[in-house]
């Protein structure tokens, strides 16, 4: 029997760390870093590697690392997302297969929570469900990227009584505006929320958060659009990449 | 200048703490500890009082406890809410007046996350705006039970590309069954679950999450019903109280 562990890292300072995630950290036996070719792969490598020195020191594990597949952009979105899951399956097999022994633990450190926006835990669940019981998995949960966005701006993630949606760019890029009144937005590469430009909407939007970088801003998105957008570009200049998230607010009369 | 820390505590036990949330307890002065009257309230102070006492020892820091108002559930549920802020946040400014003195911080353990479905980020927000610069405060995010609820079943919270919704059961009570997809239900004391019978939903649920007596149960709607029934009747008599949540998913056949 091998076992995984798939681990929460939270958004990127050790600090953001559970016990529960350090106290699994002292079990592995094996570190599997994957990331994607690109900008920010040495840095996003880098911040896995501090925590690991940080909790553990530099020795007494193993840390493998691999180039963790791109999705093809075809006008076939299903099918690249197929393809894709199928390449990261075939390489989480091959990691299991050749890096840990019968008896160990490898473990990957997923950033924010392994459940939102990342689906290693159903590709991990895949192998281990036809592993005939030589496999098994745990998962740990960690901080996501949206705590830390409400806890630094201070704010509810929700009214009084009120749903939340979490979502993509890649919806609120097409949908309809008035569909959307208290929503999170995760991987918007095209700056959707100038979409609700007019519409009476708060925007509170944070970049690396949680991480030595972070920036934040907030207000009425007819004000502040054009800040949000210079600032964006300015840090995705200064730095190569960009990791940001926002929340989408719309004024309300009631009491609360 | 007094500070208020609202620390996310995790779902109950002492290892979802983040070392952040235990950096923070470390500093306190002064522990606010509040609980509603009736069913469990001993038992969510008990968990409290471990964390306290597992991280910091038993002295070094005060407790002060206070009950929690509750709401009252008349006709006029908008008014009812306006009146439970009212009284929760004149009893915060209370216990800021009369238990901190200058320079001290003063902290709330909060389930989960201070952001969701609590409304004491919004109080103290009011309570610092109004303070003359007298008082601020710092949100440290916890982990949620949603986050535990897809840990301990091992599936994502979203499928490819999709929208989460969290909501309530007041909501799920009455909304048209057909606009839930993937959805997390809290504070559902109905067992709303039900409304969504012969529809093609599976049902991820869990009762006391990350605490000693946590209870899981999942499958599909039509076939776990009933078992679910009668496991939450029986664990609610046992215990006397009974905290859960769940998530309700509609089967697709995309390629996920």
């Amino acid at each position: 029997m091998k076992t995984l562990y798939l681990i929460g890292m939270g958004p990127g300072s050790p600090e953001y760390l559970t016990m529960q995630a350090i106290n699994a950290l002292k079990q592995v036996n094996v570190f599997f870093m994957l990331e994607k070719e690109g900008r920010g792969k040495a840095e996003l490598l880098e911040m896995r590697q501090t925590i690991l020195t940080h909790y553990l020191g530099n020795t007494g594990y193993r840390v493998v690392m691999a180039t963790s597949p791109a999705r093809a952009k075809t006008v076939d979105y299903q099918n690249d997302v197929q393809v894709w899951h199928d390449e990261k399956r075939a390489l989480f097999a091959q990691l299991v297969a050749d890096e840990l022994t019968d008896g160990q633990i490898g473990a990957f450190l997923l950033w924010g929570d392994p459940s939102l926006y990342d689906q290693t835990v159903s590709l991990i669940a895949d192998l281990t469900a036809h592993s005939a019981g030589q496999l098994e998995f745990t998962i740990i949960p960690g901080i996501t990227s949206i705590q830390v966005l409400t806890a630094k701006h201070k704010i509810p993630l929700n009214r009084v009584g009120e749903s939340i949606t979490i979502t993509t760019g890649r919806h609120v890029e097409t949908c309809d505006p008035t569909e959307i009144n208290n929503a999170v937005v995760m991987l918007d590469y095209n700056a959707s929320f100038q979409r609700f430009t007019g519409q009476n909407m708060d925007v509170y939007w944070g970049g690396y958060l949680g991480c030595a970088d972070e920036v934040l801003m907030a207000g009425a998105i007819d004000e502040v659009r054009d800040d949000l957008l210079r600032i964006k570009s300015q840090v995705r200049d200064e730095k190569g990449w960009l990791m940001d998230i926002y929340l989408l607010r719309r004024r309300t009369n009631s009491a609360e």
